[in-house]
Protein backbone atom coordinates (compact mmCIF):
# COMPACT_ATOMS: atom_id res chain seq x y z
CA UNK A 1 0.00 0.00 0.00
CA UNK A 2 1.15 3.39 -0.79
CA UNK A 3 2.37 6.05 2.33
CA UNK A 4 -0.80 7.77 4.13
CA UNK A 5 0.86 11.05 3.46
CA UNK A 6 0.28 10.04 -0.41
CA UNK A 7 -3.20 9.87 -0.25
CA UNK A 8 -5.79 12.25 -1.79
CA UNK A 9 -8.58 13.40 -1.00
CA UNK A 10 -11.67 13.46 -3.49
CA UNK A 11 -14.85 15.23 -3.35
CA UNK A 12 -17.83 13.86 -6.22
CA UNK A 13 -20.70 16.21 -6.30
CA UNK A 14 -23.45 14.17 -8.16
CA UNK A 15 -26.12 16.18 -9.55
CA UNK A 16 -29.43 15.41 -10.80
CA UNK A 17 -30.32 17.46 -13.86
CA UNK A 18 -33.70 18.18 -15.21
CA UNK A 19 -33.75 17.34 -18.89
CA UNK A 20 -34.14 21.27 -19.90
CA UNK A 21 -31.76 22.31 -17.58
CA UNK A 22 -28.65 20.30 -19.15
CA UNK A 23 -27.71 22.91 -21.62
CA UNK A 24 -27.70 25.52 -19.22
CA UNK A 25 -25.65 23.25 -16.62
CA UNK A 26 -23.01 22.74 -19.16
CA UNK A 27 -22.92 25.73 -20.42
CA UNK A 28 -21.88 26.86 -16.33
CA UNK A 29 -19.71 25.00 -15.86
CA UNK A 30 -17.74 25.89 -19.86
CA UNK A 31 -17.87 29.30 -18.54
CA UNK A 32 -16.97 28.96 -14.61
CA UNK A 33 -15.57 31.56 -12.88
CA UNK A 34 -12.50 29.62 -11.68
CA UNK A 35 -13.18 29.78 -8.48
CA UNK A 36 -12.73 27.17 -6.73
CA UNK A 37 -8.87 27.16 -8.55
CA UNK A 38 -7.50 29.70 -6.15
CA UNK A 39 -8.47 27.95 -3.14
CA UNK A 40 -5.59 26.48 -0.83
CA UNK A 41 -5.12 22.46 -1.60
CA UNK A 42 -6.68 22.48 -4.66
CA UNK A 43 -5.51 20.25 -7.48
CA UNK A 44 -7.81 19.83 -9.95
CA UNK A 45 -11.49 19.07 -10.99
CA UNK A 46 -13.48 17.18 -14.38
CA UNK A 47 -16.74 17.76 -15.15
CA UNK A 48 -18.23 14.23 -15.70
CA UNK A 49 -21.27 14.01 -18.29
CA UNK A 50 -23.42 10.75 -17.93
CA UNK A 51 -23.39 8.28 -21.51
CA UNK A 52 -26.78 7.30 -19.72
CA UNK A 53 -29.49 9.34 -20.18
CA UNK A 54 -31.08 10.04 -16.78
CA UNK A 55 -27.59 8.95 -15.20
CA UNK A 56 -26.10 11.89 -12.79
CA UNK A 57 -23.26 14.33 -13.97
CA UNK A 58 -20.54 13.77 -11.58
CA UNK A 59 -18.48 17.23 -10.59
CA UNK A 60 -14.73 15.59 -9.18
CA UNK A 61 -12.04 18.36 -7.35
CA UNK A 62 -9.31 16.69 -6.11
CA UNK A 63 -7.97 18.22 -2.96
CA UNK A 64 -4.48 17.50 -0.99
CA UNK A 65 -6.83 16.77 2.03
CA UNK A 66 -10.43 16.82 3.54
CA UNK A 67 -9.68 20.34 5.46
CA UNK A 68 -9.00 22.03 1.85
CA UNK A 69 -12.23 20.39 0.84
CA UNK A 70 -14.15 21.70 4.28
CA UNK A 71 -13.11 25.18 4.28
CA UNK A 72 -13.68 25.26 0.69
CA UNK A 73 -17.49 24.74 1.24
CA UNK A 74 -17.72 27.53 3.87
CA UNK A 75 -15.94 30.47 1.72
CA UNK A 76 -16.82 33.20 -0.41
CA UNK A 77 -15.53 31.38 -2.94
CA UNK A 78 -17.68 28.75 -3.02
CA UNK A 79 -20.29 30.93 -3.41
CA UNK A 80 -19.17 32.99 -5.76
CA UNK A 81 -18.27 29.98 -8.09
CA UNK A 82 -22.06 28.42 -7.49
CA UNK A 83 -23.73 32.28 -7.61
CA UNK A 84 -25.47 31.77 -11.22
CA UNK A 85 -26.77 28.10 -10.50
CA UNK A 86 -28.56 29.33 -7.02
CA UNK A 87 -29.49 32.06 -8.42
CA UNK A 88 -31.27 29.38 -11.39
CA UNK A 89 -32.73 27.00 -8.59
CA UNK A 90 -34.29 30.25 -6.85
CA UNK A 91 -36.41 31.73 -9.65
CA UNK A 92 -37.64 27.98 -10.04
CA UNK A 93 -38.44 28.15 -6.50
CA UNK A 94 -40.24 31.36 -6.89
CA UNK A 95 -41.85 30.13 -9.22
CA UNK A 96 -43.25 27.28 -7.67
CA UNK A 97 -41.47 24.93 -10.05
CA UNK A 98 -39.11 21.96 -8.75
CA UNK A 99 -35.62 22.60 -8.61
CA UNK A 100 -33.75 22.54 -12.31
CA UNK A 101 -31.01 20.11 -10.49
CA UNK A 102 -30.41 18.65 -7.41
CA UNK A 103 -27.04 17.70 -5.77
CA UNK A 104 -25.38 15.51 -3.15
CA UNK A 105 -21.33 15.38 -2.14
CA UNK A 106 -19.95 12.10 -1.47
CA UNK A 107 -16.15 12.01 -0.49
CA UNK A 108 -13.39 9.59 -0.79
CA UNK A 109 -9.95 8.71 -0.15
CA UNK A 110 -7.18 7.82 -2.93
CA UNK A 111 -6.02 4.56 -2.38
CA UNK A 112 -4.73 2.99 -5.48
CA UNK A 113 -3.57 3.98 -8.70
CA UNK B 1 -16.68 24.66 -24.64
CA UNK B 2 -13.32 22.73 -25.73
CA UNK B 3 -13.36 21.26 -28.75
CA UNK B 4 -14.68 17.69 -29.07
CA UNK B 5 -11.27 15.82 -29.95
CA UNK B 6 -9.75 17.25 -26.81
CA UNK B 7 -12.79 15.07 -24.68
CA UNK B 8 -12.23 11.91 -22.72
CA UNK B 9 -13.60 9.22 -21.26
CA UNK B 10 -14.42 7.86 -18.30
CA UNK B 11 -15.58 4.51 -16.76
CA UNK B 12 -16.76 4.56 -13.06
CA UNK B 13 -17.34 1.10 -11.79
CA UNK B 14 -19.14 1.59 -8.41
CA UNK B 15 -18.30 -1.52 -6.32
CA UNK B 16 -20.67 -2.42 -3.20
CA UNK B 17 -18.63 -4.40 -1.14
CA UNK B 18 -19.31 -6.06 2.08
CA UNK B 19 -17.85 -5.39 5.36
CA UNK B 20 -15.71 -8.50 5.85
CA UNK B 21 -14.38 -8.20 2.55
CA UNK B 22 -12.72 -4.51 2.22
CA UNK B 23 -9.58 -5.45 3.38
CA UNK B 24 -9.45 -7.98 0.90
CA UNK B 25 -10.93 -5.85 -1.53
CA UNK B 26 -8.52 -3.07 -0.89
CA UNK B 27 -5.61 -6.00 -0.90
CA UNK B 28 -6.69 -6.61 -4.27
CA UNK B 29 -5.83 -3.03 -5.87
CA UNK B 30 -2.60 -2.75 -3.65
CA UNK B 31 -1.08 -5.81 -5.47
CA UNK B 32 -3.08 -5.47 -8.89
CA UNK B 33 -1.25 -7.36 -11.88
CA UNK B 34 -1.39 -4.01 -13.97
CA UNK B 35 -3.15 -5.90 -16.63
CA UNK B 36 -4.82 -2.84 -17.69
CA UNK B 37 -1.97 -0.51 -17.82
CA UNK B 38 -1.39 -2.06 -21.17
CA UNK B 39 -4.18 -1.74 -22.89
CA UNK B 40 -4.40 0.90 -26.25
CA UNK B 41 -5.79 3.68 -24.99
CA UNK B 42 -5.79 3.45 -21.79
CA UNK B 43 -4.50 6.64 -19.34
CA UNK B 44 -4.78 5.79 -15.76
CA UNK B 45 -7.21 4.63 -13.13
CA UNK B 46 -7.54 5.90 -9.38
CA UNK B 47 -9.09 3.83 -6.72
CA UNK B 48 -11.55 5.71 -4.41
CA UNK B 49 -12.39 4.30 -1.26
CA UNK B 50 -15.87 5.96 -0.17
CA UNK B 51 -15.26 8.05 3.70
CA UNK B 52 -18.74 7.23 4.71
CA UNK B 53 -19.24 3.93 5.61
CA UNK B 54 -22.03 1.79 3.63
CA UNK B 55 -21.22 3.80 -0.14
CA UNK B 56 -19.64 2.41 -2.66
CA UNK B 57 -16.02 2.10 -3.74
CA UNK B 58 -15.19 3.36 -6.96
CA UNK B 59 -12.70 2.53 -10.23
CA UNK B 60 -12.27 5.30 -11.74
CA UNK B 61 -10.58 4.24 -15.36
CA UNK B 62 -9.49 7.00 -18.26
CA UNK B 63 -9.01 6.43 -21.53
CA UNK B 64 -8.69 8.10 -25.21
CA UNK B 65 -12.21 6.84 -25.92
CA UNK B 66 -15.13 4.53 -25.42
CA UNK B 67 -14.01 2.39 -28.14
CA UNK B 68 -10.61 1.72 -25.84
CA UNK B 69 -12.52 0.75 -22.92
CA UNK B 70 -14.92 -1.64 -24.38
CA UNK B 71 -12.27 -3.43 -26.37
CA UNK B 72 -10.82 -3.61 -22.72
CA UNK B 73 -13.83 -5.29 -21.20
CA UNK B 74 -13.71 -7.54 -23.93
CA UNK B 75 -10.20 -8.71 -23.70
CA UNK B 76 -7.73 -11.23 -22.36
CA UNK B 77 -6.14 -8.45 -20.07
CA UNK B 78 -10.04 -7.73 -18.37
CA UNK B 79 -9.79 -11.43 -17.44
CA UNK B 80 -6.40 -11.72 -15.79
CA UNK B 81 -6.95 -8.37 -14.03
CA UNK B 82 -10.52 -9.54 -12.50
CA UNK B 83 -9.36 -13.26 -11.63
CA UNK B 84 -8.61 -13.76 -8.04
CA UNK B 85 -12.09 -11.21 -7.25
CA UNK B 86 -14.06 -13.59 -9.67
CA UNK B 87 -12.47 -16.65 -7.93
CA UNK B 88 -13.75 -14.86 -4.32
CA UNK B 89 -17.20 -14.69 -5.73
CA UNK B 90 -17.04 -18.16 -7.00
CA UNK B 91 -16.15 -19.55 -3.90
CA UNK B 92 -18.61 -17.55 -1.85
CA UNK B 93 -21.14 -18.84 -4.59
CA UNK B 94 -20.24 -22.37 -4.15
CA UNK B 95 -20.74 -22.10 -0.22
CA UNK B 96 -24.12 -20.56 -1.39
CA UNK B 97 -22.60 -17.50 0.41
CA UNK B 98 -23.91 -14.11 -1.21
CA UNK B 99 -21.34 -12.33 -3.09
CA UNK B 100 -18.16 -10.14 -1.29
CA UNK B 101 -18.88 -7.27 -3.53
CA UNK B 102 -21.00 -6.80 -7.00
CA UNK B 103 -20.31 -3.93 -9.43
CA UNK B 104 -21.75 -1.84 -11.90
CA UNK B 105 -19.95 0.57 -14.74
CA UNK B 106 -21.49 3.62 -15.82
CA UNK B 107 -19.32 5.49 -17.93
CA UNK B 108 -18.95 9.12 -18.81
CA UNK B 109 -17.61 12.09 -21.22
CA UNK B 110 -15.30 14.95 -19.30
CA UNK B 111 -16.66 17.99 -20.32
CA UNK B 112 -15.18 20.49 -18.60
CA UNK B 113 -11.78 20.82 -16.53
Amino acid sequence: MEDTKEKNFVAINYISCKDHYRERFEELFATRAGAIDVMPGFKYMEVLRPMEEGDNYLIVSHWDSEDNFKTWTKSAEFIKGHIRGFEDIKIAKQKGEEPPMTSSFKTYEVISR
